[in-house]
């Protein structure tokens, strides 16, 4: 529990795609918990796309990452130390506690974890805030009907490959979209998709939609915006909906991104639109933790992890993220694992 | 009931905005009713924006008119000739005869109104189809809590008007946005509206709004689209709502319009962007029906019509509709009204 650990702090703000450089690794000690608190020792770190939006100056959904302040982002670990009766030192522990090997927290937003049930990664994806996300994103604003079919962008990655199987558990068609030949390759014969589409090489791409999607499409999910999307929504049926979850080809602009117009179809086909933050759910995260365990136990819910090893490749881990290099939930592992 | 009436149809699918060449009138003789049918002497046609989209080739959200056929529309007037036990002789109906001095029908979709209850002409604006609009448009998918801001579009228009209205019965701060000082001035002083924005003298509109909105916007009932639009979507707050009604800037656009990619707030304001038709509600049509008569008969709904005289000027009222010229709900007046 003596000597120091390795944390990276946000060093200056990106302009356009992030690079090494706009973060920093420094060397901390390792602290004493003070009363109440405890120190965990972080052996997952999640890298989301969302990060991006805290490296932004200025508000997004959340406030900003300020500059030489540690970078955020979900962990899951083990309680070294502790003052604190709830967790006592031994047990793994899901948080927030950001990118470092080693945080310390008063158990605020701490949440327990049994490596018995279900290893403790899955805390930062299927059985975590992507999970929440798929789970509420698609069934409470997307409400598929059984037959219905349910289109996703970025299927090869944590939520979208969820929502996919979570459509195929309702009855519906389930069609991915993703940006290499192997993503959908995965998300079609590893995770049960009945289609995917490779949106850099389908050519004329809401052609592709169609002929993939030969009903329409009744729940779009957007993991993307911009022109993939686009297509997507011009496949739209009557009364759709498009949770509105993600826009990770926008999150790099520095400029408002143009693109045509769409309320005039959201008029005529009675489209809903619906931007949805996991959080807004907070207060039902108890019941979509305990359907999605339910599914994962009884095997009918698959995920992938993407491992990057070593707290000094989670910039290069992001970047890949926001570049689409990942296949599953992408996590830094910083130690081992229970 | 002898004698020849005159009807428009169209004779060429418009280039962008109508032009008088675009219709054409014929002069056709006074039928005599089948058996179980009416012939109705149209007193007042309906002029709405949505009619530039059934002038189109192919659907929009209802089929197109062909050419040479006659232009749809919402009518008012009295059964002069009948062998249908449910409308006799010189009852008053609404109905959707068209652009036309007489029609025939069987009966389907005519209403019977009570000349003493209501002018007849009411049934076509606030007690007909943009009353229904602006009420289930406005509290269902719009749903206002006291307190809140509604911005609407086309303030000056028959749907704009009711809908500022409506949310001044709910307990909202209404501000409008229109096209002219003239409507601005009558949105303000005669229908109650808190504020309004001229959108073509305002400058920066962004901040126009913001400034008539210092809380923000909570629901943006949308009936033009475009840049307007745009300019009161970037004054949304979190869990805005946004019902789309109609999109008047676009309805004469060649090419798709471009405009800036709105997801991105959607995302981060957790916004609900809704497309609906009146037809929608059909199924609670007297539920709106009987809430606006009674708003109107306890003076809490105030309308205005611009009137038209002779069905030749149909043409030319409905450009002007399109142009934004009416002040209230557009009416082509065909003969006397009891």
């Amino acid at each position: 529990m003596s000597g120091n650990y390795r944390r990276i702090v946000l060093a200056a703000r990106p302009s356009g795609m992030p690079k090494d450089s706009d973060f920093r690794i420094e060397e901390v000690p390792i602290p004493e918990p003070a009363e109440g608190e405890v120190v965990v020792r972080n052996i997952f770190m999640s890298i989301d796309p969302y990060m991006r939006g805290r490296m932004r100056e200025g508000p997004s959904y959340a406030p900003a990452v300020q500059l030489g302040e540690l970078m955020v982002g979900g962990t899951a670990g083990q309680v070294t130390a502790s003052r604190n009766g709830r967790f006592p030192e031994g047990v793994y522990v899901n948080g927030m506690l950001g990118w470092q090997e080693y945080g310390v927290s008063d158990g605020t937003g701490l949440r327990q974890l049994d490596p018995a049930a279900a290893p403790i990664s899955t805390s930062l994806g299927i059985l975590g805030m992507p999970g929440m996300t798929a789970y509420f994103g698609l069934l409470d604003l997307g409400a598929p009907q059984e037959g219905e079919t349910v289109a996703v962008t970025g299927a090869g990655g944590a939520v979208g490959a969820l929502v996919g199987q979570i459509a195929k558990i309702k009855g519906c068609r389930a069609v991915g979209l993703a940006g290499t030949d192997a993503k959908c390759t995965y998300a079609v014969d590893e995770v049960g998709f009945d289609a995917c589409v490779n949106y850099k090489t389908a050519g004329d791409l809401q052609q592709a939609v169609a002929d993939a999607c030969p009903k329409g499409v009744d729940v779009y999910f957007d993991n993307v915006g911009g022109p993939v999307a686009d297509a997507v929504i011009l496949n739209l049926n009557e009364f759709s909906r498009v949770p509105v979850c993600g826009q990770i080809a926008l999150y790099n602009a520095e400029e408002p991104a143009m693109g045509p117009r769409l309320f005039f179809i959201f008029l005529t086909r009675r489209v809903k639109v619906q931007g949805f933050i996991v959080s807004d759910f907070a207060a039902r995260w108890g019941e979509g933790l305990a359907q999605m365990t339910e599914w994962l136990q009884q095997g009918k819910l698959k995920y992938k992890e993407d491992i990057a090893q070593g707290i000094e490749n989670a910039p290069q881990a992001l970047i890949g993220v926001l570049q689409g290099a990942n296949l599953g939930k992408q996590l830094v592992q910083l130690s081992d694992a229970p």
